[in-house]
Order: structure tokens, then C-alpha cells, then sequence
């Protein structure tokens, strides 16, 4: 059987050189539209049962993060439910690996994908639970919506303390397909009436979710921007209607309902770690801030040790935050803690599960795991 | 909270005239692309819990069948699993439905939806199953593989006997989502390894299955054409590359196979009945062939009651078959069996479910049927 | 690890004579209560992992049904939800088999076993059906309920036809734990609101469903008798609240409800095939019960083909039935059909799937393939 | 429809003292065998539906813990899976509650009930996972298995650390059926290959497990006593094979692999909150054993807001530890921190779910966080 690569489903990103050889199949990654960012990819191979096939990403050296081709293992399913890794080597210039597949088809991409329809499925889920409101905050570009979830308590409460803000968000950079199986692993636990730390956190705080900032790049097969080009996560200064109306609506709805603490969660191709990225660079860090932070990081090591606090991105140096980043923008506008978590594509060099690497469950994991260290971090302040 | 109406989701259709009264809300089908046909639609309406919301499809006395609105109720679901009817009325202009929704947000289709995410899903797990091989015919206009399953013996068979050729399509006309929902009861009763008749039926003869003829036109949302405006049931003399290459493809495959009983799944908007169109118009028709078409027709009945023999098309008159339409086509061509299916998007007026109507379980359930009522017309041959 | 085999846990039936050599493990199977009945046995090895184990069952020639062993490979599990086949041999004295097993325990039976608890469930489940009643026909000698569903309409009807009555019964004989698994597809189909075959079935008429006829012995690991040592099959002309107060009670409620069409079903120790046992030897049998006999039986093959024709009892005289069976007292008593349905605990020797043999899966299939026997039965008549 | 309330299956405890008036329904509860225990009860009522009946338990006021009556709903389930409260009350004699039953049967129980058969099926999933042995310590005296699970790290470890030992032990009382759920929870964390947090545990850790203590009382429907009236938790100074072998072989075993930390998991009747029991009074007791307690329940309280601190028994005066109870025992023999919780029967006064109340769920969610809690007890130490 002849051997066809295809993408054309949600999150496909290949461009085919040539796949009539099995033992040469040539592949390249597409750029995101409008933009010279590449490293997300999403293909099948269809007519590889019983034969090793051999594919070649031949661009991989021009991507945007190549460092993170090195000790990188792809991601592959015959069924679309359980994803594996195949071993996987890289020459400075192509990603290459070798899979005499069981079945017929396979996929392979970056990361596990998580497509629109299961975003949809997750959002209709948490607008049936007890305590949810669900909306719309406006259209993205390609005409989806920009759904957010505001989670109030589960029963009834009479309570005159004021309520935190505690907000969650992610895919801002749509190939980071991690972050929303963090977000499913967020919204289930705290959903979850049988979990008495979740109806606590919801006693004390709103939770204001946003579970894909970027609907668009996501169902494109994009690696960081929007459907015009644009990395929303260097958008929170000067967002815009006409080219990153994400950020825009979003940034309006953390004004209008204040923030107390921000979680914007990420992916990082190169640092085989989780890991979170402060704010030391915004005005007005303090030693109070920096022991928030630091208590924060150790607390979820300590209740999940797939994540840690020694490896990372180098501390800013004061007074330098970028204030296009949605983390250093909320610390600065709301004097407030607000995290950067960044989960790996490769696996946890301290933790690996080499069969899986960084997978799905482990993000689903982690994002429960984020219940409890928030609603620490709260009760005890 | 003001109320929005949104279709950017796989197979989203409609158009919006006024949503800011909840009691006239008012809504437009769109229509396929390059073409006139207009029926299928399918929004989220967010921001009506606590209130009645009155929805107003003004356009319904346009579209294509507006017989298809009488005794109609629309379809409705909270959390995109669950789908029920609402009660609806219509004018002969409009079709309107009021509903006070326990939810902030609810999902309006012409019939359940079923995504081609869903549908990548079914033939990746078909994919693993033994016995079964998987293929692309080829790209549809949009780039979208044309998925075929080819279904042998679930075990290896030494046998002389020539095996027969059973096919099975579905959704040349992409709004008939119910369509899917049969090949989904039908493949998941096929690839079922305990069940006795599918063992049996998969010795008699390989299975050839084209899940989804228009994966563009499903995605789209329209109602009968594929991305160039294609009624993909009127092309099969003429097929082409340019206008309906999924015609084009699957005939050819059906050339090479060969084709002993071809199944053609449809949905009718008016007539509120499952039934079989035969092909009694084509040349060689003959009492045989006749006894064959009311053999398969009675004991399907007798098989499953949501089916019935006395409702359904006019008879074609003798050497009268338009080869334009699949089942003709199939049946001159291979001088076989070939049955158009028929299911309601109303309700079985003769065995109605109310709550529900006809609906994505029974649909399924009828394609679980075929599966016997299949072996058994194989068998007694 | 030393090895440990035990049986304290419901249907459990072993008794050690020596399992310190991991290589002549020495067992019988106990005798049914107050009778000499023995054939079912169900017991757990501890300690097997990691090397191959020798099972002996050293009075397989003194059993029941020692024909039973032939061609007969014992059922297995490590977890008690997959049950699979072991190879077996058998030497006209000792049933023997070699597990290496890949965990510390495994459980291994003459057939899958269903417990108790299982029964209470389905019971409870049924109980909270539309249409359905449920009761106590009254006490064993062990004090457990004998549970009897009585399965009406799904939804309410306005008719004045007569309805009939259906009965299904199971489990007379303890040891045939198969009939269990066949009580549940018979049941799970019966009860589904989507299945139309289903619900016509319910309007034509009601059914009558004892699931279990002998707790007792089923929880005390027997074969073939209950408490008291009474086989009760063989007790429907006598049946005593002292002796047998499971067919006294059904009996009676028999007569109160009267009987259309009875189903009673059991397996066979030694027949590798699924077969119905008829009543031809009852006074009054004629050529029209013959007739209605081997149409039930021949569309019963057709569909399901894991059932047959061929292969069964020998036909009792004429005028010699032994009305202490079920069958034959209701076909006399009742004068309409009523079908011993025997199924093996071999496998089926015309369709076999030698790594699970009959299987619980294959049971709950056949049950439910008979909603559609019967309803085409009734819809017929 | 006459009612019948029956006891005939696992764990079943009532005896009739009239039911024929659907008003004035009038039950008691029957004491432990060889024993004056009494509370736990487990029945059927079936003939209930479409009227109020009233239930009385008429020797209420003569039980263990008339104390645990007060505030106390009764547990009950149409299906065997869901288990609500129905309100009930006490008058110092009889405990009471009337329901108007949706179906023909019902069950109440004191606390939703655990079988034997669920145990088993519990301890057959573990012995499936990788790095886990299973392991009968010997017979009850009604000949069922004692078992055990040691559960090492999940992939192989190269370390020439110590590794501790952590004993989790349940239902040494068996009418705490809660005892059973916590353990549910408890292993299927353990056992999840993607929890980093159990991984990390089972690396510093060996993890002892009996589920079980007392499968004999918990069959029978027993309080707080084996076959034999012996109340396992007063027996741990001079366990005996004769009178509780289940102590002395759980003693043993600890003996043999020693023990850094023990969880012996209660229920308590009457005071409405989760707690731990600290064993203060043993010899030896410090500031820093007082230390380590304080900050187990601390930070425990922290992880899951279900359990709680403040309210609990009273403090032992030092060197008064009575150590026929199995923590003082375990504490003073291998000095080393033992604790009992005790969840309740009733509801939890300061995070109350009145539909349910204390639950299955609820105590499962709790066994998990146990994880966290001994992760980080044992990481910081």
C-alpha cells in the first residue's frame, strides 16, 4: 500500500516532500499564518502497517525552538485515546524516528492535541455544574467564541467577606496542547461537589477561567499566534480589536472583575521540567512578593513532585518586566501574584516515564494538583 | 446578561438578524456554498438561563423542504452528549421553539451533530481492530482524506469460497447527521469480537465502509452538498475530480471491488418513517430482484419496529432510474441489491419517543439491525 | 512464596489435598450439600507469580459429568473482570492444568462466575426501570429473597388486546453460572428505552423474570441442587416449602399469571454447543408445537449463529416427558411452548474463540438475541 | 402490595418485628455474634412504592452508641450505586424515617455498605499493577482469606536507601463500611501510574496494606466484632488464632517488616467530623512525637478540608495508653507515629452535604489526600 500524510482535521500542520519511500519520508512543518513561528505539528500516515517507516522532519533545524528537538521523543496513537512516544533522534537539522506501526494509520504531533470540539465539550460540561456561569466574552477573528467560566460556590452562601479573584488561563500559545488538559484537569477537580477542597477554594474565591485564549491558532495548527499572526502572550500592552481581540476582551473582564492571583499556563519546548515563571522584574517586587512566590512554588512541589523549583527561565532583573506578557502585566496592574507555569514537551528529566514522557494525564494531574496549592495559598494568607 | 448566538464550531450554521430580545430572537439558515439548498442549522445560544428565550428561524418557509418542518421539534442539548426535543411550531414562514433554559448556554441543531473529530475517532478505532484496514481514497476539495474501511474476518479463514461485497455509505448529504450515528451502531456491532452474526456475516463477505462521502460539506454545515456545491447523490454518472472527486473515488473502489449489496444512508426531512428506497426504475429489473428488495424490507421490520414497509417514496416507474443517484447507479451498474435508507428528523409517527424523538441511539441501534438483517439476507442467498 | 489456595468468598469450591509443590498441586471438587453432586469448582491461587504451576484436579473422573472434561479448558482470572481460557487436559481421572502466571493471584472456575451481589445489583438496576415491578415470590431455606421482576410496558398503552406472558427463568441448577450472564443481556435489552424490538416486545407482552431460581446453591459454590440437596429441575410435580420452595413459589405464581411462552436456562457440562432442549414427549404435542419448535430454533440460528440446530438432546418419545422438569410441567400444564436453552462450558465447537471459549460476553449476546426470537415469535403468532 | 423487608445478602443485619402496616413498619437490630454489640444494620424493603411508609428501628435507644442516633439520617439506594439520606429521627428510643418510594424496593444501611465481593474485586485490581505482591496472611475463622498487598515502587529503583514502611489498615470494626471506601481511595492512588505524588511515595516507601481486617464481621453484618465476638481492637496485647488470629497475623507480618508509620481507619457513630486519634498516652511519648502528630493533622486539614482538627476524643494522660488497642500498640512497640482516624456516620457539622452526608465518595476523596499527607510527612522527615 502506498504510504499518504495528511492533515486535513483539526490542529493538522505537515507539508509533505515525499512519501513514497518508507524508509524516506520527508517531511516539513507549515508556518503559522501571517508569521514566521513553526515547531507545532499534526499529521497522519496512512498504508505504514507492517513495514518500519522511517519520517524525517527535514525543517526541524529552522524551527523556532530547535533546542527542543534534543532529547525529544514524538508523540504517536493508532486510536487517538492513548498517546505514546516513539524514539526519536535529532542531527542539528531533522527530526527523525522509525515506527514499524501495528495498525494501518497512526498519528503523530508535537504533543497530544486537544481539538475545538473537546474544548466544546469541556466548556458545555462545566455550564451544567452547580455554582457555573458560562459566556461568551466576544468573537475571536476566525468567528469562534472567546468562552470564559466564572465559578462561583457550589452551594449557596451567605457571607459578607469579600470574595478573591483568582484567574486561569491558557493556550495563549495554541500548540501548547498541554495546557488544556491542565485546564480539564482544573475544571473537573474543582467541579467535583465531592471535593472538599475544591467547595473550599470556591467559598473563598471566584475562579475566572479562560480555557483556550486562542481558539484559532489552535484549530490551525499553529505553534504561538492568532489567526493574524499575533503572539498573544507579547499583546497585554497594546491589545486590539482588529489584532488580538483575545487579549483585548479578556484583559477588559480581569479589569472589571479585578485579580487576585493569575495562573497562565504554558508550554516550553527546550526545559525538560514544569516549572513557573514569576514576576521579579515589575515595579514594585517586594520581599513579601518574592516569599509569596517562593512559598507558592515550593508548596506545589511538595503536593506534586512532577513539578519543581530549581530549574526555570533566569530571574528578570528589577524593573525590567516586559509588560506585554500576561504575567508581568496582571502583577503590575493588580499588584497581585501571577504565575507563568510551563510544562514540558519532552518529559521531567527527574521524573520521567519514558513509555509516555509528559503526557496528558500528568497534565491533568498537575492541574488538580493546582487546586490545593491555590486554596493553600489563599487559607493561609 | 445579554444574549449571544454562535456557530464557529464544526458543522455551525446559521445567521443572526436580532438577539437582543430573548422574546424574538431572530435567526436565519444559511445557505451551502455555491448552491441553494438550505435547511441544516446548528448554534449555541448563550446568556438564556432563567428566562424564556423565544427563537425565531425566519427563513424556514424558504428552505429547501419546508415539509420538513411540520411536526418537527428541534433538537436541543445543555452539555453536548445529551440531546432532546423541544417543542416547536411553524407557520409556513417561521419555525420557533421557546425554551427556559436551566443553563447559561444550550446547543440548537436540525438533528444531533456528529464532528468529524468524532469521526476521525471512529475509523482510529477501527483502525485497531483486527481484521480491518484502513485507507484513503484520497482528498476531498478541502483537503480532507476520504476515510475507507475495508472489514475481512475478525480471524484468519482458509477458505475456497469467493467472498462477497457488501458496502456501506453514508452522508453524501453532510445535514443528515443520523447517518452517522447508523454507521457508528453498524461498525461498533461489526467490530464487536463476541458477536456471533458479525463473525458470521464477516466470513460470508468483506465489508467496505465510507463513513462519511462528504467529511467538507459536514464540516461546512450544509445541508447537501459537498465544498463546491456538489449534491454528491446526482453525481454518480458524471463524477469528476474538480466537482465530486468523493463520488469519483469511491466508485472507482467499487469497481476494483466489485459489489454484491451496496447501503446508501440518508436522512428525510418530511416523511416521518424509516424506510427503503429501492431501485426498481433500473433496467433488468425483475420479480426476482423485486422479492429480494421486499425479503430485505420485511425482515428488517421484523428485526427492529422503528422500521416500516408501507411508508416511504413513490415506486419509480420501470427503466425509469435516474444513474445519477447512488443506489441506481450501483444497482445497474452491478446488477445488485442497492438500498437508499431513510431515517426521520422528525419522530417515528408509528413508534414515537417523544423526550427524544428520533435520536443519535436509535439511529444507532438501526444500524445494529443491518448487521443481521444483512447476515440473514447473505445466508439464506 | 509458599502457595495458599482458598475458596472462602460466594461460590466458592476447593479442597486442598496438597499445594506445597508448586508443580503437583492436588485438588477436589466438594460435593453439593445433603447430595452427591460435584462438578463446579471456583477457587484462588496465591503465591504463583513468576513461575509455572501444575493444577491438578484429582477427582475429575468421580464427578457428575466426567464426559464434562473433555475437550474442556479451565476458565481463568487475574483481576475477576477478563476471564480467559487455560489449556487443559484431562485423562479420564484427573483434570490438569499449567499456569506461569504473570501475577501473584489468579482465580480460576469451571465457568465465569456471577455472585450474589452481582444478582442483587442487576435486581436493584431493573427495579428502577419504567414499567418495571419487582418482588419476592419469597424465602429460600438460606433466608434470600427469590427476586422476580415483572416487566410491563414502557410507557403506558390504552389497549384492550389480551397481553400475553412471557417467562424467563434461570439458574435452577447453580453450577450454570452462564445462565446468569444470559439473564443479563436478556434483561439490559429488555430494559433499554431506545431499543425498539424491546419495547414493541413490552406491548405484546408482559414479562415474567426469575434470575436467579437457586441462590442458595449458587452462594454455597454448588452444581446442581440447593440447600437442602433437592435438584430442582426435577421438582416441578412435587415441589415442597420443606424440599424446594424456589419452584413452589415460581409455580404458583405461574398459575396465577398463566404462561404463553416459557424460556428456562441452563448449560450443559458436556455438549460443545448451544441448543434448545423442546417438549416433545408431553401429552398433547402435535405437529403445530413441533412446528412452532423448530421455527423458534431455526430463526433463533439465524440470529445468532453462535446458537444451532444440529446438535443436542435426543428427542423424548411420545407421551414420556418426565413432568419434573420445568419445560415439561409448563408445556403440559400450560400447553404452549417452553425452550430449555442449553448453553456449553466448553466452547462452541462450530464457532469457536478458543482464548475465552463461551464466554460471559457471548451468554449476555445470546440473551439478548433472544428479545428478537421472541418478539418475531409473538408478532408472528 | 404486601411489604417484605429482608437481610438475606452481604453485611445484612434486621430483624421483623411487623411489617404488614406500611405505617408503623417496626424493625430492630440484631447483636454480633457471641457478642452485645449492636448498631450496623443493612436491609431490603420491597412492595413500597407509590405510599409513605414509616420505618421504626425499635430498639435503637439499646444499642452501642445511642449517641450516634442523634443527628443521624439513614442511608438508602434504589440501584446499589447511589446511596442518599433520607432525614430521620430519634426519640431516645426508636429511630425513624419515612419514605414515599419512587420504586417497588429499597435499601437502608447504616452507612452505605462494602461487600465482601467488592474487597475481592478491590485486592484482584491491585494485584494486577506493576511493583505490587499479594499475599493471604492466613485464614479467618470462617476460612476466608486475610489479605494483604505490598506495594513497592512502581518501576524498578536502584538505592541503597532505606526504605520505610507504611502499614494502612481498615475495618478492624466491620460495621465502619467507610473503612472500605477510604481504602478504595487510598489504593487507586497508590496505584496510578500517573500520580507523580504516589510515585514519589512509593519510592521513599514499601506501603503495607490490609483492606480488610475483619472480612468474617463483615459478611455477617456485624458492629465491631469477629466470627468469634472479639473486638479486633482490643486484642493486639494478646491476639490468639483461637479468639482473632486476624490481629495476631497482621502483628506478625509488622513484626517481620517493621513499621514508620500506621493508619488504622475508623468509623466513629457519634461525634460528627473526621479526626485522628494520637496515641499521647504510650510510653516514650515526646515533644517531638507530639510535634510530628500536630503537624500530620495540620497539614492534612490543609490537603482536604473535610478533615478537620479541633474536635475528636480526648487526649490520653501520659503513660495510660491502653495497648490492646492496635495504634498504641503499633506507637509504644515500634515507636513510631500511629494514627486513627475516625470519619462519621453522620454528616461533617462544618462541611455539611445533607443529601448525601458523609459518603463514599467523600471517604474515598479522603484516602487520597492520605497520599499527599504521608508523601509530605515522610519527605520532610
Amino acid at each position: 500500500m502506498t504510504i499518504q500524510i495528511t492533515s486535513g482535521f483539526d490542529a493538522g500542520n505537515i507539508l509533505v516532500d515525499a512519501c513514497d519511500d518508507p524508509n524516506d519520508i520527508r517531511l516539513q512543518i507549515r508556518k503559522d499564518n501571517q508569521s514566521d513561528f513553526l515547531q507545532w505539528f499534526y499529521f497522519r500516515a496512512v498504508g505504514i502497517a507492517g513495514q518500519a517507516s522511517q519520517f524525517n522532519i527535514i525543517n526541524a533545524g529552522e524551527t523556532t525552538y530547535p533546542a527542543g528537538w534534543e532529547n525529544y521523543d514524538v508523540v504517536c496513537s493508532y486510536d487517538r485515546q492513548q498517546w505514546f512516544r516513539v524514539p526519536s533522534s535529532y542531527d542539528g537539522k531533522t527530526l527523525s524516528w522509525s515506527l514499524e506501526s501495528q495498525h494501518d494509520s497512526a498519528y503523530f504531533a508535537y504533543f497530544a492535541p486537544y481539538s475545538h470540539e473537546q474544548h466544546c465539550d469541556l466548556v458545555a460540561f462545566a455550564n451544567t455544574c452547580s455554582g457555573v456561569s458560562n459566556q461568551s466574552l466576544g468573537l475571536t477573528l476566525d468567528s469562534r467564541d472567546l468562552d470564559y467560566l466564572h465559578i462561583g460556590p457550589m452551594a449557596p452562601m451567605q457571607s459578607s467577606v469579600k470574595r478573591l479573584s483568582v484567574w486561569a488561563i491558557a493556550r495563549q500559545h495554541p500548540g501548547e496542547s498541554m495546557a488544556s488538559f491542565w485546564m480539564e484537569g482544573w475544571l473537573q477537580r474543582l467541579l467535583d461537589e465531592d471535593d472538599a477542597t475544591s467547595r473550599a477554594l470556591r467559598e473563598l474565591a471566584d475562579i475566572h477561567v479562560v480555557p483556550n485564549m486562542n481558539p484559532d491558532g489552535s484549530v490551525r495548527g499553529h505553534l504561538r499566534t492568532n489567526a493574524a499572526g499575533a503572539n498573544l502572550n507579547r499583546e497585554w500592552q497594546d491589545a486590539s480589536m482588529e489584532n488580538s481581540p483575545e487579549v483585548l476582551l479578556v484583559r477588559d473582564r480581569m479589569h472589571e472583575a479585578g485579580v487576585d492571583l493569575c495562573i497562565d499556563v504554558h508550554g516550553d519546548e527546550a526545559i525538560p521540567h514544569n516549572f513557573i515563571a514569576g514576576t521579579e522584574g515589575v515595579t514594585g517586587w517586594n520581599d513579601q512578593r518574592e516569599q509569596t512566590l517562593i512559598d507558592f512554588k515550593n508548596n506545589l512541589a511538595s503536593l506534586n513532585p512532577d513539578f519543581q523549583t530549581e530549574h526555570g527561565y533566569p530571574r528578570n532583573a528589577p524593573n525590567s518586566a516586559n509588560l506585554t506578557f500576561c504575567s508581568n502585566y496582571v502583577a503590575h496592574t493588580f499588584a497581585c501574584p501571577a504565575y507563568t507555569l510551563e510544562m514540558p514537551f519532552k518529559d521531567t528529566a527527574n521524573t520521567p516515564q519514558p513509555d509516555v514522557g509528559w503526557s496528558p494525564e500528568r497534565s491533568m494531574m498537575l492541574g488538580g494538583s493546582f487546586v490545593t496549592a491555590v486554596y493553600q495559598a489563599l487559607a493561609r494568607s
